[in-house]
């Protein structure tokens, strides 16, 4: 790409100066954490590319942009807007605006537009184990919370549902019912909330005498045809199957969609429990059985976490996790006998 | 709120210079309509407030931002992902970022951030008929499109559905089942899709011999409660209505779940006919039958049109009028002899 046919990028000056691009953020934006000669071998390729950073942009006098960035999966996976609106509300409410950023396995979240100091800070909803984004946001310091999902051992601030203590209420509501041939579609390894919400599943299981058949257990994106797909299969080729658990309401959704497909009732045939309550879990045609966390506690809340990074950026770092219930709806119901 | 608490906006400095905010607009973005006097003004007032537009974010070269915003409304309406979903897959790929601008009836879009020169132009899907935003928008000579609704009359890109086409077909439809006492929830009046597939309904029963009567029709937003509340309303207060005409497929989907929880089955005891084709119209649960124009072409092409309109300020506008067809699946079915 010519210079002329787009504006020059941290990630050129980053390129023309030797340096990585956080080290470019750092020098353009006064912080330390670097020698004299680097630094000004930093602004002479800014000039040299006529780069202008988006902190041209911001106040004079309080630095600030007023806009935080919202980085979230797939709008239309329903799970997404029932998080992120809430967010853009109490955003609003304290004076931000909301920058939507969106994040997928198959297209990543561009750092660029984090770290360019346009916005004053980041919420990340999508964290997986192997994401570069939490470092390369740590190095530019860019102040951020992890929300829904976090990298366990990172060093930041983060707002969680109890995803272990919900999936055993799970095993425990399935295992009063008598089921016994317990199905499962479970969610990405690489996710903290996958993890937990498998790890939970089986230690309530475990703590009631049984275990889960890996034959019965599926594994997948937290997505609608995740749902769908996988629970047409645990029809066709698993016997007696009595209920799936779901990595999330979504999933559920696509389970349910697959059980009434085959021409089985959701709750008498077959018993299936998301997890997250969205809204759409509440639709009677659903009525799905759930693990309910506040999403609009937990928008709430990752901004508040947010908002107090920003205006210390030193501060120790903070760790709340939400209390979730099981919400009995009409998605569950007793075992037939096998 | 005291100076130092927050970034001068053009809002300030046009009070300041004692003029409109579009002028304020068009003096620092160099452009004409005004004396020398008034841009001097303008300036002083930049400087005196030490306002610092995004302006200086964009390329020095090409004067381009590479952002499109794009006004949505709640995104917990499913139609909404949907729709922006490719939409920003669509600006992706030609290289533009998408900034999504929220906007509903009780929390307006706020116009500022779409004039401070921080965007290369605009995508408006939430058009009703006395919205400032389109003059706003024009005033400070900021490119646009009008999509899935706009503004008879006024001068500027569109790319819409055939509504009308649409409705006529959705009549035609339900007197080939037999259906005579149709109810209806149309959409907003101030909306050219409410309008317009109001006037197909009507022509198209018209056309055959019917008419709507007053006391089965309900009236309100695209959104799942009015679909939910009024065709409980529906159902509690007429007799024999066997279809509800709904103004899209988010209404359906709450007639859907009301006829549901009513004891009733859809297709069977009641005819439910959405409009747009929504993904979830396509869930097995539902199997909605409705109109369908292709969201992800209604995308495409208005991200088509304002790519023209942003190389080519001063070319005539255009309106694209998207084909519909009638997509047949489970939620109709024979009008049981009243």
């Amino acid at each position: 790409m010519s210079p002329s046919s787009r504006r020059a990028t941290s990630h050129d000056v980053a390129r023309l100066a030797g340096v990585s691009q956080s080290t470019v953020s750092r020098a353009l934006r006064g912080l330390g954490g670097m020698s004299p000669e680097t630094r000004q071998r930093v602004e002479q390729a800014a000039r040299q590319l006529a780069y202008v950073p988006f902190e041209a942009g911001r106040s004079l006098v309080t630095r600030a942009t007023r806009r935080v960035g919202v980085v979230a999966g797939d709008l239309t996976n329903p799970f997404f807007p029932d998080l992120v609106e809430p967010m853009r509300a109490e955003l609003e409410h304290r004076g931000y605006r909301t920058v939507l950023i969106p994040d997928s396995v198959e297209s990543p979240a561009d750092v660029q537009v984090m770290t360019d100091g346009s916005l004053d800070g980041v919420i990340l909803t999508t964290a997986r184990m192997g994401s570069r984004l939490p470092h390369q946001l740590a190095d530019a310091g860019v102040p951020f919370v992890f929300t829904n999902r976090e990298i366990h051992g990172f060093p930041a601030d983060a707002c969680v549902a109890d995803n272990r203590l919900g999936a055993v209420a799970t095993a425990n509501l399935l295992v009063d019912l008598g089921h016994r041939a317990v199905g499962a579609i479970l969610g990405p390894s690489d996710t903290s909330n996958g993890r937990e919400r498998e790890a939970g599943l089986l230690e309530g299981l475990n703590a009631r005498g049984l275990y889960l058949d890996p034959a019965r257990v599926r594994r997948g994106e937290f997505d609608f045809d995740t749902g769908y797909r996988a629970s047409l299969d645990l029809l066709a080729n698993t016997d007696r199957t009595s209920a799936i658990v779901c990595s999330n309401d979504v999933v559920a959704l696509g389970a349910c969609n697959a059980v009434m497909k085959a021409g089985l009732a959701v709750g008498r045939d077959m018993t299936i429990v998301g997890f997250d309550n969205i809204r759409m879990a509440g639709w009677p045609v659903f009525g799905l059985t759930t693990v309910g966390c506040d999403l609009t506690k937990l928008a709430a809340e990752s901004v508040r976490l947010l908002m107090l990074r920003i205006q210390d950026p030193t501060r120790s770092h903070t760790r709340v996790v939400l209390d979730v219930n099981v919400v009995e709806r009409a998605s569950h119901g007793t075992a037939s006998v096998n």
